[in-house]
């Protein structure tokens, strides 16, 4: 048998119970046993033993029976119930029902338990990086935009910023599981039909049932208005915040992968692992290149799931099915995937600080340009006419140093003796000494984040404890 | 020049005014002059002739000049703070900023207020949906699963399916609206640096800066924690609810063409009209198409800005700027398009209940074979068997009047003459009668839907007169 | 273990053996016994007893000890040499080798082995259509564009449309096959260092080793300049060329879709099927939509392949690697599905050729408004004119038949006494006449597209006779 | 009015003389003409006065009144035909052809010239970066993958990576050039059955029409069977294929943006040019993420073109209109913009010899890891212990340099006094001599691959003396 390879090689256990095979099956014939209980309660005759029938042989998952039947009936719901209903030697469950109202709830257990465990953990990894933060919130680092040294800032402010982004997808994911409606037993045609017909058109007992299945769920809020299917919106939806939970990681890991080629940081490297086969010298940011490739993974899972958003032809039809099995487990395996990668990444990484101080005295003259041009303005100089000036400057001193003409960044003495810019070697110098370690207000905004994260991970106590088993 | 072909064929001017080179140049300016008069209220020493020379000239705006200057730097908004110094004659503005201080205030504030018109405009298209719905909520239409005879439902029915798909979109624009960030004046990489340097370090006066500019923006949030750009992240958030906000007409739109096929409805066809140059007879869902092709691009879109999610390095670059360029204005000018589309469909449609009833009395014994087979079972009669003997006789009957054997769907004699399902032709008539008006709760559901649409429109009372410009 | 859905539910034995891990691990077994002979041959120390030794062990396959293996390494090549030269009690593989010299050039030789078997269904698939297209090249159909009544086609000339958009989509798949390059064995950063160090320096005999190779895989082309890894781009070609073999199956599948709501034709419905197992009447288009299910995979793995290609970063990275472990089998394996689903459909739908005349006749005088505008034109009248007359006309016909004013369709009464058009009732009705059975060059341009889909099938034997195992 | 923003800023005038309204119309009017004389000369009644009166009226565009027109028809095409008739006092043009007709032929002919600029460009971006590989075949750099050093290559073997995947894509966009069909006049639903009723039916003049419009458009090959619509599929081969064009370019961008992060090269920086109006030092990589930027737009057209593939319902219908407005031209500027900042980055980047040979010097130890390791084997160690061994010492070595311990590589003295390993300093010395010129093959691939990119542009003069205008 071929395996899922992101559920067999990244997902975690408590995701891959929720979707296997038989995982489904236990909460569907759960489901049946509850509405056939229901549905007594409300008042059809349903002899008792029946039910304890069902439920004696519920754990009876025979997937090798199902297949065979599925062969024959071309119809996967209808052979589980068979299935079913030959195990316990009655034919009393799905009364009223279509396949609809069992698969449509199930899946929607199954994306919603999904969701909020993907809430525990993006939460375990703002907690991981809440603490690298804080310990790094003062390790100043040359900032960089474009790709080039641009003004100081510290370590702990450039992971609060991926932190920040992780953050608001937390928020959305939270409204989804605050918000996600279930579709119910709505019948063939979402007009509930089908159940009124067995009630003897009894509204009430028709709205009565479908609330006692939504309460089974343990979903809180219903759709009204539904055809056969649930709109396949929702699935978009879920999909395009698990792709947006990724992105503050994956863009972590792109600049992790940055800072690695000019070994600043690490991904960390464990003792036994192996770099290359060919170059025993590699320690290559592979958990990092991971984490990007499952953001891609889940920008293809959003586009199948988008095309489904929007396609409904009147009531319903399954041309969403077969993409639904890929997408739906994937995106939730692809996640997951992310996520333990990401924690083990932050739980493992090496802070090079010795190298990011180097690189800042290397360039520590550019790291300050702003604030000469800004002391020159004080000063009277024209902004933009100070700004050319010191731009003419930088851009040959970075030329010597690249061609091997100079060896240190002598940036300072060659504005110290321009005339057209008003500040003198000493008042350079002395923008120098303060500079060099003024980092404006990224302390206080580092700390600023890492409450808001601490304060997450104190709502979900099971973030704070929780450690990902290794990833291969 | 070649036009943006979705701003001058489909968006509206409310749209465009926000999105035009002027429109743009004008909050820049805005918010230039509020960075400069907060500026000098905390203290930095900026003449107030200089405000007042700026201000004057705030409304002058020469494209082409800008354009020339850009040539020369090659830097757009070093071109913009040229142009405005000249005009002013002074050099005051974009004191201790950087070109991304302006710009990403100013496109926030771009999609901020384009945000609030796609607002209004679904809740625009709801409020009509919602009327037409109530309209029909009792209009028998033969509902359609995998597009073919399902069960009975009612038009205004199918048409809340559709809306509750529209309605949680809404909700999911209301919540970014509520929630949406601005970056503010973080400054080159972040930190604030330039502003706590003007300042003379005093980050009191960093914030309340930063603050003010919140303020003059009218956002309620801010991001804390920020490279030299906000997260790409939230423009894909942006576009990813406007995707989600186009699903339900999408759906609704290939759902009228397909009825349309079958004359049971059509998107009204204007006088003077043409349907097809060479075959003059034709009236055709284009409008419904369009609906459809909007959807397409804001699917194209959507991949762009996602494309742009979780790709930042370091603390930001502009590889995002050509992309944002397209995406940001063409996601507001498509979904714009789309929305006064299926507005202006909604509002001119022909719904043909004739050709309704004709369809529902040539089905109705299938329409129906849900609810014999359950008072089959009611009779005694096992599900699975119950199920397998009307399925033979409807293949056969359908097989029957598809050949042109017999003319008249005859279902009903045959499952009376047949002994093994216990109903006899009295009671399957009585069936039949009761059931060819019984939609079970269609119309409740279908009420249920119209009140929390109208009770959106009523929050938002400019939704409930918005009448589109002609589309073309 | 989770399966991998789309390998278990609809792939063939063919791609599943090419795909597998023991496949693909016999397959890298191969090339480094392939390579260790290559190297001996020019001049390598390597004793015969040890490739000996590795030659009979070749098919012990241990995935467990593997999977146990990589989770110390971390490293999955390293994971699967350790156990090959354990099982042989040699360390002989790999020589000069990297990780990349072998997964590359195996993955490359799954590629090229899946579009082959790819070529041969799709050229199955258009001998099938061919067929039918045949049987039907006279079969008179309602032509429609915009989903409404145009022109008279035939069936024939229908299917032949989608066959010719997937003639087109095997031409491009033949180019690909007979113009894809291997990488070969060019080392750790591509310039063949390795092997040129073990054979002395000697370029002539590095380069002879690289040709053994290409030969042992039995590819045509050679990728001369490369990195770590064959450009991406390659991937991508194939996925998307994958995607386009699917286009011309998938509108079919939407057309058949919409004819079977129309009852002109059916995929078929085996014995025991069960199309609801609610509605006991329901025959529903469930492989066709399952075709379109599966276009809609393919274009999310496109997007997957797609953003790998233009990502490479210096001599290449492998944050590639996990999406191409989801993305290239599952390419194969929904390409495979779609195929083998599709020509299932073709070998068992249904014509109903009763029902295409009746709809046909019901609307003759529409299908004729271009004739009769032309006719009129032939005889004096504007074509503006003409055209504007007639739709008049229809639009009120189309009108009053939908509101059941009338019953049959007098469009050519009411043409024939409007003064304004100059044709009488004898010419309008001699038009209708000839016109109702005048189809154009619909058979001619059917018989054309066939002979050219035979030939392809003639130039691919295994084509004409296959015939792929039920589909669920 | 809003420009396209893409046109206006990024693309080139010949491509916008292609894609704009009066281009379109000019071409449409011409193609009118020809059939208006193609159907003279097969015998139709067509004034010689009226062919003269709109020849001579065929350069007057009057874009507002046409706007105007099709506000009142709703029908773009009709607009476009009322407005040329009531220019030329005639009605005469656009007998027995409908809407598609024209503009099937028209936008397939807008496709064909713009492919072919395409290649042109990229012949000429080939060029350009022949020229530099071949400067820099012997440049030595240390290739890296992961983005950590690997092993040493050349500057011009880079480049020649970039390029041959470059060449492939031109491979591609040469064979649709050569193979491009076009649908030609086939009629409302492609049964070409008007021209047929214009000529009275014989069959032999509405193909000699049909056959004189393709030798007028210059295409090679027409497509036989074809609904209302040619396969959208062609319009996603093509925006497929410009995708894979810029493949390459695109790793090139994103190679050089961390390339000038660490200052091995740079774009190169105009005078006059600003990098940040904030921070004067700053010279920022921003067209080489310009070019990455072009290249997601691409993928979001790709997306969308993929999405009209495989959607044809019946004889087809114009949802896809809207989404080719914007796709079709918008893929080709796109395109346009990223060839022409292709060429114009590789005509002025620098590259920084001094700093490349420096890197090399700091890191040659590990560079040479492999070949250490491969001597090792020669001299009878194991591969995978030899590989453990150098691992263990590269590793310390590595964090020794990177805290600052060390300020020189000093592995190979690690190496040296390791019993396990049979080397002695002597040997490693030697290893080292040698290794650090040794670059493997890389030249003769690197010449290998400059040979093929310059008998491309010799098969494309214009190429060769190709300059963009100055970008933005």
């Amino acid at each position: 048998m071929i395996p899922d390879i992101l559920a067999e090689r990244y997902a975690s256990k408590a995701l891959k119970d929720i979707w296997s095979a038989e995982g489904k099956i236990l909460l569907e014939r759960d489901l049946w046993i509850a509405v056939m209980k229901a549905q007594k309660d409300l008042g059809l005759d349903i002899p008792s033993e029946a039910i304890a029938s069902y439920e004696k042989v519920k754990k009876t998952v025979r997937l090798d029976k199902i297949t065979e039947r599925e062969k024959i009936t071309r119809h996967d719901v209808k052979a589980r119930i068979e299935e079913f209903c030959e195990l316990a030697g009655y034919e009393h469950i799905h009364k009223g029902m279509t396949s609809r109202d069992l698969t449509e709830c199930v899946e929607q257990l199954q994306i919603y338990k999904s969701l909020k465990v993907m809430k525990m953990k993006a939460a375990a990894a703002l907690y991981a990086l809440s603490k690298l933060a804080r310990k790094h919130k003062s390790t100043i680092v040359a900032a960089r935009t474009h790709n080039v040294i641009a003004q100081l800032t510290t370590f702990g402010k450039r992971l609060a910023e991926f932190g920040e982004d992780m953050l608001r997808a937390v928020e959305n994911v939270d409204f989804l599981i605050d918000t996600y409606p279930v579709r119910g037993l709505k019948g063939a045609v979402g007009t509930q039909l089908d159940q009124l017909t067995l009630f003897g058109g009894d509204a009430s007992k028709a709205e009565a049932l479908d609330e006692k299945i939504r309460e089974h769920l343990g979903i809180k809020r219903h759709i009204a208005a539904t055809g056969q299917v649930y709109p396949r919106t929702f699935d978009y939806e879920c999909v395009s915040r698990l792709y947006q939970l990724g992105a503050g990681a994956s863009s972590f890991a792109k600049t992790l992968r940055i800072m690695a080629g000019a070994e600043l940081a690490g991904e960390g490297f464990a003792k036994g692992q192996t770099g290359s086969s060919a170059m025993p010298h590699k320690m290559n940011s592979r958990s990092c290149e991971r984490i990007n490739g499952f953001h891609v993974i889940l920008r293809g899972f959003l586009e199948m799931a988008a095309s489904l958003a929007g396609d409904q032809w009147n009531e319903g039809d399954v041309s969403c099915s077969v993409v639904r099995r890929v997408v739906l487990p994937g995106s939730f395996f692809a996640t997951d995937g992310l996520l333990d990668t990401f924690i083990t990444v932050l739980g493992q990484m090496t802070v090079n600080t010795s190298v990011m101080e180097a690189e800042c005295r290397k360039y520590m003259p550019f790291l300050l340009t702003t604030t000469i041009m800004m002391n020159a303005v004080k000063k009277g100089a024209g902004r933009e006419e100070a700004h050319e000036i010191i731009k003419e400057h930088a851009v040959a001193t970075a030329s010597d140093m690249r061609s091997g003409k100079i060896s240190e960044n002598d940036l300072l003495k060659r504005l110290a003796i321009d005339p057209r810019l008003p500040l003198d070697a000493g008042e350079l110098s002395e923008i120098e000494k303060r500079g060099s370690s003024e980092t404006g207000m990224a302390e206080r905004q580092t700390e600023d984040f890492c409450d808001r994260a601490d304060k997450l991970a104190d709502g979900c106590p099971e973030a704070k404890s929780y450690v990902p088993a290794p990833i291969l």
